[in-house]
């Protein structure tokens, strides 16, 4: 079969309103607010070293923050983030703010390229002593995404040249040989940023390290992490307070090619999923596909909430067992489903199926998006299922690293909607984009125009500057059914296979695909292993999780609702919300609680027939304190 | 009124199978193997001082545990546990034991009186700087109790002679005069240690402490914690890593006079709570007694479990908001439904009103007996109300202080049975016990027979040595309704006045009472804002809530069963099962789980009839790994 490769962001124009508008507010308040918040917490102080002594050190983080081994990443991918941005609107303002930042850097950097910005101020005796807990090689490969995307959006290459250097360093500091540390990671991160940088530049060096640093993780005992720890103790370093969890905490438990269940810290394994995935296409590598394939299974088969959230457990910020999917304390980390797309997209481009972008379209419009407020400057870590009403939005956080997660998300949201072949172009995600792509030997404009995610009417444009035969490959959604294709305004007698319808013929320019997706609300149940959702209903309709929220539903907790069993779901066009969505609305009952004297009673309380609103969950905690629930008991 | 008091432990012989059962064990069992743990996880050892430095240093603790600043507290809290069950059988081995701990004790005594081992072998210089996290008072309150349960047994005082001495000190060295440090401890205990040592010698002192301690805090700004720590980073003391959480954690945060809302840690607040109503008693103080029951409504309408069990929050191991009752979650830590038995007690004998017994019974027989396994040597410290099984009773914890307090409640759990005034004597629970107390001038026995709390039928023997007209009050159950009485047979018409019954009569050798307390299995319901609850029913039979297990209930997790909406409770006695006991059983309809093949699909579950067994919460996590749940959704 033909290869799919992603056609950038940077060439696809996002001209649908729903992605238009998310982006419009990254682009116009997410970047530019992020940058005053990493002002204001001291974040850009911190890489001006020297330090002065306390008190003068950062003066201004008087706010119960205090500088974290992970800062220098945070501002690598707001670089990241607002080089994305860039690409769609070039801003002197925030060029000169970044090359401040490049100043810092460069001025940081040491002699031999060694580059982190806490170390050097606290501790520089120590670099490269705990990889297991202090994010060396994690900060470095955010600073690398940045470094990489800043480049490509300007062409400026000083800090690229910087990021170059550094890597260098780790690769001879880091490795397998005689004098060197056989070390990895406790987050992967840099693993990815590598194959970024080896696609970018071509040496070869840069894909050698990434696989070393994949290959190495869990294999070999001693256990490097135990063996840094025998060396910290021998030098009379202080040890971290905390207990450090199990080794599958940072999926070091095993060689990766052995691991067979999703475990530990959510974001961790999804970076590493990701680079295994780059891995297995850069090197063709059967056994490491062979592996994701049932990674990919363990975690669709146990552990993903419906809204693609990961990680049940903020106690690790990860993974439990198989069906433990509580609600209200669901963590499921912004970063956690922002990057389960990065791993989604990599595992469709080893298999186009739709299997992988089904999950990518439900994180995207589900469990990475309910991390942005709709203002663009307000934010959730932790994405639950059901709130109290408790639940608010924050705008900055000891640890900020979904605020840059969902930003570069949305600001580089178009490179996910389709992807070219020598012969043919792939639609994995619909919402209106354009873009122009060499097929076939000639220059094809492509254009996708509907309302999704609020209608599955989808019109495409197909203009080969000359005719040429090609395939077009749609996606079908998972979720639906009844779908039908034309050409030309004529039916196209054609079954999906993986997920993908494909229409093989010979396109002139003026031919007009038209993909009809039937939207229709339904009602989804979980797995009754899934113990806190038993006897309840999820709605979804199109990618689109629902939620009770209170706002919609005033009158107490929504969690006194409960739909009726043979409801019927209404779709409701609602212009006055949120610049105009689709809701959902189905009978039920409300419990009453008018007449409650007490904490317990013996009597039953009563229900009232009542109508039931459900929201894009997507949307939730943008109207101020209110509880919501996703999972609704049915009557 | 009369004032009623307690009737103390040794003096009420347990007879009834329920509590002789689980004082044999504790007896023969836990207080042994807690003696055990203490010595395996080096306890004892920390007491031996100075202490050789590290690695010799507590060798045997190699398994995860480490020395802390409570321990101290612990060992006191044994001794008060064993003291309690040598009242009932005197053991030379375990009094050698006690010596032993004393000898130590008395070895690592200061001149000036100071004992805190933890201090002294770590910190000497740093006494008494941190009373916001270190805990001395409170294992001085701890040491305090043991150290008088241990002389009221034995007649020894050595032991109390040290503490005597300690408390001195601590007179000395806190208070509000010039010189002293006016604060108080961070985690309230040694407010109702040091009411008990006045009672016992009657050394007012020893109330002005406690009456010091419990008026000063939270009063008098700037808040003495703050000072404290300001005064450690003056003499460049290293902080504790951790962010303290609001003064609301420790109580602290408004005088206690002005306290309405129960908050913070639970076990703190329930100490501080029982200190206050023991103040509120020796001083006759309205003003304390008014804040005490604002807070008792508080509690009782917006932060209870069904069980008594207190503390939804891992967090801050205590309260949040109103409502806030999570099941599987839960905290709800044994100590803390112990200590509100503790305060339940006292705010009986303030006001002899049944709705204190109520909830002293309930925490008795759920939130706190749960605590305790079967077998005598296994502990919950969180008791949950709902498990996926994956809840399993410990043998020891990082901190055992649920262990001991647990086994300090059973082996006096006969100080809770009865009281007696001058002219009266008022039964608060039953299950089956004999005492003789001077009522009226003359020395009446009597008798309590009854199989509680399986049956509600109730038989008590009044024989006064002489003819004597007095009071007998029989509590009236809140869940009890259709209650009847007889004296010799002869219906008595008499209403229950504030939850008890007054009889008052000549009473003669042979007199008999029956109290037939109907005891019918009934439905509970939680007020609808307890949203975790909403549409579910909680199971109770007399005093015991109960559960659905998956040991009774095979076919996978319980949480797939519902209880028909009309079903009749059936009750069945268990020869089978713990040696005798009364199971509930309801219709029902069990979610089906064999179609399943994904985590989520659009077809409801099949459902199919099933009859669900019900079994008491308390224990429950007693036949291996298994789910449970008490709030069972009505079908």
């Amino acid at each position: 079969m033909s290869q799919y490769s992603p056609v950038r962001f940077v060439n696809v124009r996002l001209e649908g309103d729903f992605w238009r508008e998310r982006l419009d507010t990254v682009l116009s308040r997410t970047i530019p607010s992020q940058h005053a918040k990493l002002s204001e917490y001291g974040y850009l102080d911190s890489l001006k070293l020297p330090q002065p002594p306390p008190p003068l050190r950062f003066p201004r983080h008087a706010n119960g923050f205090s500088v974290q081994v992970f800062w220098d990443s945070d501002i690598g991918k707001w670089i990241e983030a607002a080089s994305y941005a860039l690409s769609h609107r070039r801003d002197a303002a925030i060029e000169a703010e970044i090359e401040a930042i490049v100043d810092d850097f460069e001025k940081a950097q040491q002699p031999d390229g060694y580059l982190n910005c806490w170390y050097l101020d606290r501790e520089p005796e120590n670099r490269w002593t705990n990889l297991r807990d202090n994010h060396e090689l994690y900060n470095a490969g955010h600073m690398l995404e940045g470094a990489i995307a800043y480049y490509e959006t300007t062409g400026r290459r000083r800090w690229l040249d910087i990021m170059e250097r550094y890597v260098a360093h780790i690769r001879r500091t880091l490795g397998p040989d005689a004098g060197q540390k056989r070390g990895y990671c406790g987050h992967p991160e840099i693993e990815l940023a590598l194959v970024k940088l080896y696609r970018l530049t071509k040496n070869r060096d840069h894909l050698d390290l990434a696989t070393y640093f994949v290959n190495e993780r869990g294999a070999h005992p001693p256990h490097y992490f135990d063996i840094e720890k025998a060396e910290r103790e021998k030098r009379g370093q202080p040890e971290q307070r905390y207990n450090y969890p199990s080794y599958e905490y940072s999926q070091s438990h095993e060689p990766v090619r052995d691991q067979t269940k999703v475990v530990g810290h959510a974001v961790r394994a999804m970076y590493l999923y990701t680079a295994m995935a780059d891995l297995a296409f850069e090197l063709n590598d059967a056994a490491l596909k062979a592996t994701l394939e049932t990674l990919w299974r363990d975690v669709m088969d146990t552990k993903m909430y419906i809204t693609a959230g990961l990680g049940p457990s903020a106690h690790n910020e990860g993974f439990t067992h198989d069906f433990d999917l509580p609600n209200e304390t669901a963590y499921a980390e912004t970063c956690a489903s922002v990057a389960l797309i990065f791993w989604a997209q990599r595992m469709l481009h080893l298999d186009l199926d739709g299997k992988y972008a089904d999950i990518l379209e439900t994180a995207l419009y589900n469990g990475a998006l309910s991390g942005l407020g709709r203002d663009g400057t307000h934010y959730f870590y932790a994405n639950p299922l059901e709130s109290d009403g408790s639940a608010e939005r924050w705008e900055w956080h000891t640890c900020p690293c979904c605020t840059m997660n969902v930003s570069r998300l949305v600001a580089s949201v178009g490179g996910y909607f389709v992807s070219t072949a020598d012969d043919g172009i792939a639609f994995h995600l619909y919402g209106g984009i354009s873009t122009t792509a060499a097929i076939a030997g000639t220059k094809v404009a492509v254009r996708e125009t509907s309302n999704y995610p609020w209608s599955g009417d989808i019109k495409i444009n197909i203009d080969p500057e000359t005719p040429a035969a090609f395939d077009v490959k749609l996606r079908i959604p998972g979720w639906c059914s009844g779908w039908s294709v034309t050409v030309n305004g004529a039916k196209v007698d054609v079954s999906s296979v993986d997920g993908y319808v494909t229409i093989h013929r010979t396109w002139t320019k003026g031919d007009t695909v038209a993909l009809d997706l039937p939207m229709t609300a339904e009602k989804i149940y979980a797995h009754p292993a899934v113990i806190m959702d038993a006897g309840r209903v999820a709605l979804k309709r199109g990618p689109l999780v629902y939620c009770l929220e209170e706002a919609d539903n005033p009158g107490g907790f929504v969690q006194r609702l409960k739909i009726g069993r043979d409801a019927e779901l209404k779709t409701s066009t609602r212009a006055d919300l949120f610049g105009g969505i689709v809701t959902l609305s189905a009978e039920g009952t409300a419990i009453q609680t008018g007449d409650w004297q007490s904490l317990y009673r013996t009597k039953r309380a009563d229900e009232e027939p009542a109508t039931l609103t459900a929201l894009p969950y997507y949307l939730w905690a943008n109207r101020g304190r209110g509880s919501m629930v996703v999972w609704v008991p049915e009557a």
